[in-house]
């Protein structure tokens, strides 16, 4: 396992990473504008939800425009960014919400890359909140 | 929305399906040698299962060793490969299991690198079991 000369550089990291907590607070107020923004606007863009498979920009925006704006808040219990290259990456969280039980645990899952002229774009991601064994 | 000329090329889309399936028939085979290898070998490797989080490769072998080899049998409902210039991709599927009802789903998604010398390899992935509302 040596560590590879374009895994995790750190000027890409700290973009990634910032693309990252701007989502993480877009998501909590519910800053619908810049979550959109953020989302590749592509009919190829998946998001796999808590509840619900949307596939391309046209069902990701119909499900936000709809979904009730309370009740986001939600506490990171792990964040690992990871990436590949200059345009490649992956964002895992781990996070909780008050009230759940300490087996719940929610997950976050994000493919970004840096498009060029748009700049970091999620082009896929996957939540699901599930308890463990 | 216009198509970019470096999203599903289709040698590269080609590639990242064949390991795609390859993926599935090791899946429901148990076939732990050809899933373990199609993993990335690294530390920063993440597969949130449907009831595990895993972090690094250690923890998802540990897990593959654990793992019962029955019931793994599925049925991919949809399949959604993309990929991203020569060496990014994701691929999403939607897939049932005999016995579950018409509201459950399951949904897996990967995120895979063409690394150096050692080619496509799934970096990251996340597994969840849900019912739609």
């Amino acid at each position: 396992m040596t560590e590879l000369s374009y895994i995790n550089r750190p000027e890409v990291h700290a973009e990634v990473t910032e693309v990252f907590y701007r989502y993480e607070t877009a998501l909590v107020t519910n800053d619908v504008e810049t979550l959109d923004a953020l989302f590749w606007s592509s009919d190829h863009t998946i998001r796999l939800g808590a509840s619900e498979n949307l596939f391309g920009q046209d069902e990701i925006l119909a499900f936000r425009k709809a979904r009730p704006g309370v009740g986001l808040a939600r506490s990171l219990l792990r964040v690992v960014v990871t990436t590949f290259g200059d345009d490649c990456a992956t964002t895992n969280a781990i996070f909780t919400r008050a009230g759940w039980p300490a087996s719940r645990t929610g997950r976050q899952s994000q493919t970004l890359i840096k498009l060029p002229e748009v700049g970091w774009q999620i082009v896929s991601a996957h939540v699901s909140i599930v308890d463990l064994e």
